[in-house]
């Protein structure tokens, strides 16, 4: 059970609604991530709280521990880990890159041109080190971080895993490639991507009992030339709808140009879902170039170190160990209506942290997760009345916005 | 605004009415502790969901930070930590002791009379070290344990920092003495805790508003004599209500018989509250004495590290990073209605452990909260229904008690 319908756009920007076999989710949306089977320091009853409609979980980390077959033992990964809405997961074709070339390369999804960028961390940097990952044709090796043990990854093993899983939405497994990788490497490894999203696509059409979407994933990096054939051939085949993955280049304006190069090629009635950006200042970018899902760590990682999401500062964000909250009664955010704003100052937040309560933690994940939802809840009422262009401009330049909304 | 009523007794057992300013507590009751202005792992809405009516905070841990004067002008300790029930705060008094004999002499409050308790944990242990404590007859010298900056503690000082924090139910500076002081130190430090008891109740009288309530507390260590003398003198003053403090002997048994000499000395139409203790096999022990109000950081102390409360095995604990939960679907307790134990099983709590996810210490403090929560009210009941020897007969022998009520 899986449908996907267009509401309105506004410029390329869609508005939409997508139905699952675990509910329905108005797009565009963004898409929290729990990679062990939990999204950071919250409960399923905290994210229903923030407005969250759908989480996605990494199938690799499920497989190595506690293993696919002992949760589909369980009931399944809903029921395990006790969400009962929609659900992904992904294919494990991010650690291809996470535990290879971004170790190997010392990089993120964005390799910075400049190396101070390094320091603004997201998707700029990884810590170096020797790759765990080795990919050939038949599919991937990696060797686990938790016992040295290696495990095999395959097109059609993926998708056995992801359907014992039982995920909404799944992805089939896809090379993600390096920002460093160069022209030659990178169209190898979206040509081998390609013969396994065929492959994956034939595994799940036999073994697939209706209840699961699954979706095909564009490569190609930063080149248009191969991200206009992935999207051409991608999309010529009958998957649920379409996600954006591997390289983004080495700035966000780069990042912006693939989608530009890839959207246009996809289908219109199926959704389009990009993988691993989520930054505020990100949102209306692809938004506005016609996304309609996106999955981030960004709002429960930064909450971990005390960072919350702000509307009218830098990059959104105060650090709550500043000294300067020390002394300030306020809440997060003035009119803020999550549980964290309704309850607690700033003060008691910084205590906590200076404390190190974990109870800090989870109130962060809670403000920044309510925070993106309602964010995402007003980009979607502005798509229907054809005003996106207003609200990013009150978003993104505060000195010249109206009072907070 | 305080007061306390008696409804029925069962024994020397009392079931009661605790009237403050900020809510009402039956009796007899479980006090959790948020040492540093937090139950560990929880928030105020986890808390009355568990049923918690009351808490108790350390007034030692919030002078050091954020300090009583800057959470008098974030309006008190009530609003500070977003708590609006009954609140109690302590006085500095245990610290005397954690971080004075405790670290010489090695030991907690009950001292071991065998070594190999000391592997039991509780109040049996602690770590040896250099005592950061001086006390003479004007109070205490603390070194601070976060910048080792001198703090000194009067009797006087103790009820200004306590007044300014607000909370409903206070208590005076006392010494808390070590299981291994002999008595004659013992006698020495109760009869200056004694002077100083009634400096602070000078003090309280003069400067309160009378909405906090004051609680004596009586010591005397493990001696007779001693904690008869101290039962009379404390009780012959008027505090609102009566703790008993400090060291408890050198067994469970030597604990039992501090409560038989004290609590027929103390008079009956006032609460009588036990400092620092709270393991599932006390709670019989100490209510069927006539005790009302107890508190403990056991229960979000064993959650940290994956211990949960249950009825039917060794000292009502399982942890759950044994092997024998990793495939078990069931929830901790089968018909425990806490909201860990509705939505997730033995064997996603265990996971989140393994993969070290704090969700994991949140739904575990909720369970362990939330279960000695129900023991109390099943308590309460019991007395009303004078069967608390029944009850007590179903849970200190498991073997021949009935099915789980």
């Amino acid at each position: 059970m899986f449908s996907f319908e267009l509401l309105a756009k506004d410029g390329e920007a869609r508005a939409g609604k997508l139905v699952t076999h675990h509910g329905t989710i108005e797009t565009p949306s963004f898409v929290p991530v729990g990679t062990k089977g939990a999204v950071r320091a919250v409960s399923a009853g905290d994210l229903r709280k923030a407005g969250t409609k759908v989480i996605i979980i990494n199938s690799y980390h499920l497989h190595l521990r506690p293993g696919e077959d002992f949760i589909e033992r369980m009931g399944g990964l809903h029921r395990f880990i006790g969400w009962e809405g929609p659900l992904m997961t992904d294919s494990g074709g991010f650690q291809i890159f996470s535990l290879g070339a971004a170790k190997e390369h010392g990089v993120g999804k964005i390799a910075p041109i400049f190396p101070e960028e390094k320091n603004r961390g997201g998707h700029f940097s990884s810590k170096r080190g020797k790759p765990l990952v080795r990919v050939d044709e038949k599919g991937v090796e990696f060797v686990s971080y938790l016992d040295g043990s290696t495990h095999r990854f395959t097109p059609e093993r993926v998708m056995d895993i992801e359907r014992k899983l039982g995920a909404d939405i799944i992805l089939v497994l896809d090379e993600c490639t390096s920002p460093l990788h160069d022209y030659y490497y990178t169209r190898a490894a979206m040509e081998r991507t390609h013969r396994w999203a065929l492959r994956a696509l034939e595994t799940f059409r036999l073994t697939s009992d209706n209840t699961q979407a699954i979706l095909g994933i564009v490569q190609g990096g930063a080149y248009r030339d191969l991200r206009e054939e992935s999207s051409q051939l991608i999309s010529a085949q009958d998957f649920d709808g379409y996600a954006i993955g591997g390289s983004l280049g080495r700035s966000k304006n780069e990042m912006h140009r693939v989608l530009e190069w890839t959207i246009p090629l996809l289908p219109e009635d199926k959704p389009r879902h990009l993988l691993g950006v989520g930054e505020i200042e990100d949102i209306f970018q692809i938004v506005k170039r016609g996304i309609d899902l996106f999955d981030c760590v960004l709002p429960t990682k930064i909450a971990h170190t005390g960072t919350f999401f702000v509307k009218k500062t830098d990059r959104f964000r105060i650090h709550i160990l500043n000294a300067q909250f020390k002394d300030d009664p306020r809440p997060i955010e003035a009119r803020c209506r999550c549980y964290t704003c309704r309850n607690y100052s700033r003060a008691y937040l910084r205590h906590l942290f200076m404390a190190r309560e974990i109870l800090g933690m989870r109130l962060a994940s809670i403000h920044n997760l309510y925070f993106l939802e309602s964010l995402m809840h007003r980009i979607r009422s502005a798509i229907k009345e054809t005003r996106l262009a207003e609200l990013e401009g009150e978003w993104l330049s505060p000195k010249d916005a109206g009072p907070y909304p």
